[in-house]
C-alpha cells in the first residue's frame, strides 16, 4: 500500500504499508491504495471505508472502486498533526488495513474549502474572504484535452473563480457531438449498465476539477441536467443514489468542490420534489466534509429556506432583487445564471457586454453575487444551433469574445480589496433603483446603473470626513474626487452611464 | 345674449337672443353667455344650468361664473342636426333663457374626444385610432406666456400626442417660482378664500388646452397633486367638491380633455381612500361627455378595477409588464410615467435617451402605452434642485433638450400605420423577455430590447407569405430582408441593440 498527496498521477500498487513519514498537507487529499479482487460487481458488492483519527478528531470515509482490481479511499484532512488510519470493508483482503500520516500546515496558495461566513457571504476555511465570480462552460470536461487545455488558458487570467460544470455529457443546441467517453459500462445511445461505472469517465471530471483548483478555481459541480440524450437525466432512484455515493467517494476529498443537484430542476420531469429533498438529505449525510450544497432553477426557484441548501443558487436576470432574497433565504444569493453575453437566437443568450456588466454590479451591489456565461456565434450566415459547429464557452469552453470578463476581474478586485463584507444600505424601489453596499461607517459602493446623472446626493455621517472617488464600471476607471466630504452632499458626476461612488472614510 | 363657437376669445355680451342661424361643429363648444348679478357670492350662490334637446336627444349641463357679471353654459353636441336649449337657474335674471343652433359635421381635423375601444385601446368618436404617445409638463400652464409659446413650438414638431398637466400650481425642485394666477381669490401664501375662483386663472389654463388641441395633443388634466406650498392639496371636502364641480363647467366641453384625479395619489396623505372614489364617482356623475377619467400612482399602484376609471394610468418603470396590467384590468394600460429622460440627482429623472426609448418599445410591444418626460439640467457645476434656475421641460416646458423623443416619433408613426390594434402574442418570463404584438395573421411587430441576437427564430403561420423588416428602432432605419418568409425561419440580424422585426403578410 502507497499514499500520494495529489489525485492527478495514477498509482497503481500494493496494499502495503510503508514506513517512511508520510506527509499531505491540509485540506489536500490523502489516498490510500488498496489492491483486491476484480470479479463479480465491485461497484456494488464491495465495500469499503477507513476510520481517521487525529487524537479525539475521528472521521469515517468511503471508498470506491477505480476499476482494474484497484480499491480507494480518498480523506481531506481538516486538521493538522498525526492521523492514523484502519480500513473496514465486506472483503477480508481490503479490511484492518492501517496507516499513519502527518497532516501539515497549508500553504499559501492553499485556503482550503468554501463554507459560508457571516450567514450572507463565504469565507476559505482559513477565513480568507471569498466572492464568487463564476462563468459556465457546462460540457468542457466532455470535450476532450486540447479544447480543454485552451479553456484553462482562458481561465488563467483570473475573472472568475467559480465554475459550473456538469458530470453528465450534454445534449444541446451547439453540443450535439458525442462526448469522449461515457460514466457507465454500455454503449451509447440508452444501453448502459447501470451498475457498472467507467472509472476513466469520472478520473477525467478529477483531473480538470484539480485544474481548477490549480487556478484558485471552484468546480461547481451539476450533479443532473435535463440536456440529456442518453437516459442518465431519467435514471432510477436506486441508480441515482449509486452515483452519488460514487461522486462523494471519489470527489468530495477535493476542497474546491461544490454540489448543485441540477441544473434547472425543474424542467426535468423525471424527478419529483421529494427526489430533489433527497439528493440534498444524501449529500448532507454522506459527504464528510459538507461541501456547499445548492440547486439551481430553471422558472420556479427552489425554495431555498430548506435548511440543508447553503445557500441560494438562482437562475433569474433580475439581480438587483438580491437583497430581497438575503432577507428571504437568510443566505448567501448567488445568481448562478442571469442570460448570458452572446448574439444566439435564444433570448438567454443574447445579452450585450455592458447588460452583462450591468448585472454583476447590480447584484454585487445589492448584496448579492453574480455568475457570468458566454455565447457568442461566428458563422456566417448563423446556422440553427443544432447544425452549428461554433464552439461556444457556455457550453464547451474555448476562448471568451466578449467584453465583460475583463470588467468583471476589474469589479471583482474593487470588492476584493473591501475592507471587509460589504452589506445593503439602500432599500430598493422601482423609482429609486440605485444600489449601495456598504462596510460598517468606513467604506461605501453605490452604483448608479446605466443612468446618466450629472450629479448625485450621498448622505453619509455627520462625524467623519469621507474621500468620494468616481468608478465607471465600463471604462474600469477610477477617479478622485476633489475634497472631502460629510454629511448629505451634491457630488458632481460625468453623466455617464456605468457610473459608481467608491467612498471611503479618512482616518485621521 | 351671443354664442361663439370657441372659447378662445372672451366676449361680454348681454343676454339676448340672437336670430341669425348659429352653426357649431360637431364636438366643439356651444358656449352661452349670460349678463347677471355680481353681488354676494355667485361662485356658491348662483346655480345655471341649460337643457339641451336634439330630437330625442337631451342634455343638461351646467354653467358657471366667470367674474364681472358674466355667467357661462359650454356645450359640446355629439350629434349633428339642429339644437335647442333652455336655462335654469335659482336667479331669476338667468331662467327660461331660449336658443337654438345647428350642429354640422365635423372638419377633417376634428375626431372628437378620445374614447375606449376595444377593451384595450383608444379611439377618437369618429372611430380614428388614436394611440396615446404622451409626454409631461406639468406646471408649464403656469409660466407665463413667453415659455408657453417655446413649449408649443416644441410641441408642434408632432413627438405626442398627450400632455399631462397639473391644474394647480406646483411647488418642487426647479419650480420654486410663484405661478403668474392663483385659482383661488386671497393672498399667497395660503390666505386664500375658497368659495371664490379666480376666472383669469382658469381661462388661462383654457387657453393652453384649445392650443394643445390644436396640435392634434389631449390634455390630461391632474386634478389633486402633492407639490404644495398654498394649501391646495389639503382643501377640504366641500371646497373639493366645488372646485371640481367648476372645472367640469369650465373644461369639460373641450374636446381633448382628459381627467387624471392626481399625480402621486398615494403621496397625499391629506386625502383617503374614500376621497378618491369619491372624486372618481363626481367626475362620472357630473361630466355629461364622459372624459376619459384615471388616478396615477407614487409607489402604490391604484385599483384599476374599479369600473369608474377608464383606463390604468399607472407610474411604474416596468413597461413590459403591460401585458400582465391588461389580463388584470380589462382596460387599456398607459404608463404615464415610467422614469424620465435626463441627468438630475433623482433616480426618476435619470434615464438615456436608449433607456427612455427601450421603454417606450417595450411597453408598445407588450399591448401598453407609454408616456414621456425629460429632466435635463444644464448648469455647470450642478446646483441643487431647489437653488437652480434650470428650465426643465418635465416641470415648466420649454425646448427637449433629448435625443428620445424623435425616436418617440419614430415608432409612434410605425404604431399608427399598422392596419389595425395590436395585441401581445407572447407571454412574458424572465428568460424569454422579447415582446411582440400582432394584428390578426396579417401583421407582427416583434421587440428584441437592448439585446443583439445575430439571429432570431420568428414562428409564422404555414399558409401565408410574409415579407420581414428589420427595424432599428435607435438609428430609425427599416431595412427589408431578401425573401419571403413562413413557418419556422431563421432570420440573420446585424447584432445591434433595438432591434425589432416587422413582418408582413403578402397578400397575392
Amino acid at each position: 500500500m502507497k499514499i500520494r498527496q495529489t489525485t492527478i498521477l495514477v498509482l497503481l500498487l500494493l496494499a502495503v504499508p510503508l514506513v517512511a513519514q508520510l506527509k499531505v498537507e491540509k485540506w489536500r487529499t490523502f489516498e490510500i491504495v488498496l489492491k483486491g479482487a476484480s470479479g463479480g460487481n465491485p461497484f456494488v458488492d464491495v465495500q469499503v471505508s477507513a476510520d481517521f483519527s487525529n487524537g479525539a478528531i475521528k472521521k469515517t470515509v468511503s471508498g470506491f472502486y477505480d476499476g482494474n482490481g484497484i480499491y480507494k479511499i480518498r480523506f481531506m484532512p481538516q486538521e493538522t498533526g498525526s492521523w492514523t488510519y484502519v480500513t473496514t470493508s465486506n472483503v477480508k483482503s481490503l479490511r484492518n488495513k492501517k496507516g499513519k500520516f502527518e497532516c501539515i500546515s497549508n500553504a499559501a496558495n492553499n485556503h482550503g474549502p468554501v463554507v459560508v461566513k457571516d450567514t450572507f457571504n463565504f469565507a476559505y476555511a482559513d477565513n480568507k474572504p471569498y466572492y464568487p465570480f463564476g462563468t459556465t462552460c457546462y460540457a468542457w470536461v466532455h470535450q476532450g484535452d486540447s479544447l480543454a487545455k485552451q479553456t484553462l488558458q482562458t481561465l488563467s487570467h483570473g475573472y472568475f473563480n467559480k465554475m459550473r460544470m456538469c458530470i453528465f455529457p450534454k445534449d444541446y443546441d451547439w453540443n450535439k457531438n458525442e462526448p469522449a467517453l461515457y460514466p457507465f459500462e454500455g454503449k451509447p445511445l440508452t444501453a448502459w449498465d447501470y451498475t457498472r461505472f467507467n472509472p476513466a469517465y469520472f478520473q477525467n471530471i478529477e483531473k480538470r476539477i484539480a485544474q481548477l483548483d490549480s487556478l484558485g478555481i471552484e468546480a461547481d459541480l451539476i450533479v443532473f441536467h435535463p440536456y440529456d440524450r442518453w437516459g442518465f437525466k431519467s435514471m432510477n432512484r436506486k441508480t441515482d443514489d449509486l452515483y452519488i455515493n460514487y461522486i462523494i467517494a471519489r470527489f468530495a476529498s477535493y476542497k474546491n468542490v461544490w454540489w448543485s443537484m441540477a441544473n434547472e430542476y425543474d424542467f426535468m420531469n423525471e424527478k419529483t420534489m421529494e427526489d430533489w429533498d433527497h439528493f440534498i438529505k444524501l449529500f448532507a449525510e454522506k459527504d464528510p466534509y459538507n461541501h456547499l450544497r445548492g440547486i439551481h432553477n430553471g422558472s420556479k426557484v427552489y425554495d431555498h429556506t430548506n435548511p440543508l441548501l447553503t445557500h441560494a443558487s438562482i437562475q433569474n436576470d433580475e439581480t438587483f432583487k438580491a437583497k430581497e432574497l438575503r432577507r428571504k433565504y437568510k443566505k448567501p444569493v448567488v445568481y448562478d445564471e442571469c442570460r448570458y453575453e452572446g448574439n444566439i437566437n435564444w433570448s438567454w443568450g443574447n445579452l450585450t457586454a455592458e447588460e452583462m456588466v450591468n448585472k454583476f454590479w447590480r447584484g454585487v451591489t445589492n448584496g448579492g453575487y453574480v455568475g457570468h456565461g458566454e455565447t457568442y456565434v461566428t458563422e456566417n450566415p448563423v446556422k440553427w444551433g443544432n447544425e452549428s459547429s461554433d464552439v461556444l464557452w457556455w457550453s464547451k469552453g474555448g476562448v471568451l469574445r466578449g467584453q465583460s470578463q475583463e470588467r468583471i476581474k476589474f469589479l471583482k478586485n474593487i470588492i476584493e480589496s473591501a475592507p471587509g463584507y460589504l452589506r445593503p444600505v439602500v432599500n430598493y424601489e422601482w423609482w429609486m433603483p440605485y444600489s449601495a453596499v456598504a462596510y460598517k461607517d468606513e467604506y461605501y459602493l453605490n452604483y448608479y446603473n446605466l443612468d446618466q446623472p450629472r450629479s448625485q446626493i450621498v448622505n453619509l455621517p455627520q462625524k467623519s470626513k469621507y474621500k468620494v472617488e468616481i468608478i465607471n464600471a465600463w471604462d474600469m476607471t477610477i477617479t478622485s474626487v476633489k475634497g472631502e466630504f460629510s454629511g448629505k452632499s451634491l457630488i458632481q458626476l460625468p453623466q455617464k452611464p456605468f457610473t459608481a461612488l467608491r467612498i471611503t472614510k479618512i482616518n485621521k
